[in-house]
């Protein structure tokens, strides 16, 4: 298990990265421990988390591509990037 | 709509770019109507990929960060992107 000064040891390390807005780490189960981002905003995000990664492992799976290592959403706004990690999500703003 | 022969000239184009392995085009439904891959492959992998947008969709609405543009799934072979167009969910294997 990670403990609370490691993780706030990799949000402060990702949120000072050039062109990274917001950093939300979750446990596995998508609950939000550590994140620079509103309380409401972190909720909302963290609700559907679990679920994203699953389809896309359901998904992964379907095509025997082997481990999922990291989902990336292209928006309109910039880019979200989510690496499920052992026993913790990184959610990444950029 | 856009007819079966522009489709076939989506999969061509993308199946002959360099590393790309495979092509799958669905309809918005999620149904398959083209692809380079075998038939348990594509329809296996059609079942998650429109609930796989979905919650991609909900996680970029959470954060507030406008349109999906592009799904990346970066796995142990390779890299599963995935283009939500209107009308047409486009699913090319790297």
């Amino acid at each position: 298990m990670i403990d609370g000064k490691s993780i706030k040891a990799i949000v402060k390390r990702f949120s000072t990265m050039e062109g990274v807005r917001g950093v939300i780490v979750c446990d596995a189960d998508g609950l939000p421990i550590q994140s620079d981002l509103d309380t409401e905003t972190t909720e909302a995000t963290a609700a559907y988390i679990t679920s994203l990664i699953g389809r896309a492992r359901n998904t992964v799976d379907a095509l025997k591509e082997g481990d999922l290592k990291f989902v990336r959403l292209e928006t309109a706004k910039g880019e979200v990037m989510i690496a499920p990690e052992q026993g913790l999500i990184l959610i990444v703003l950029k």
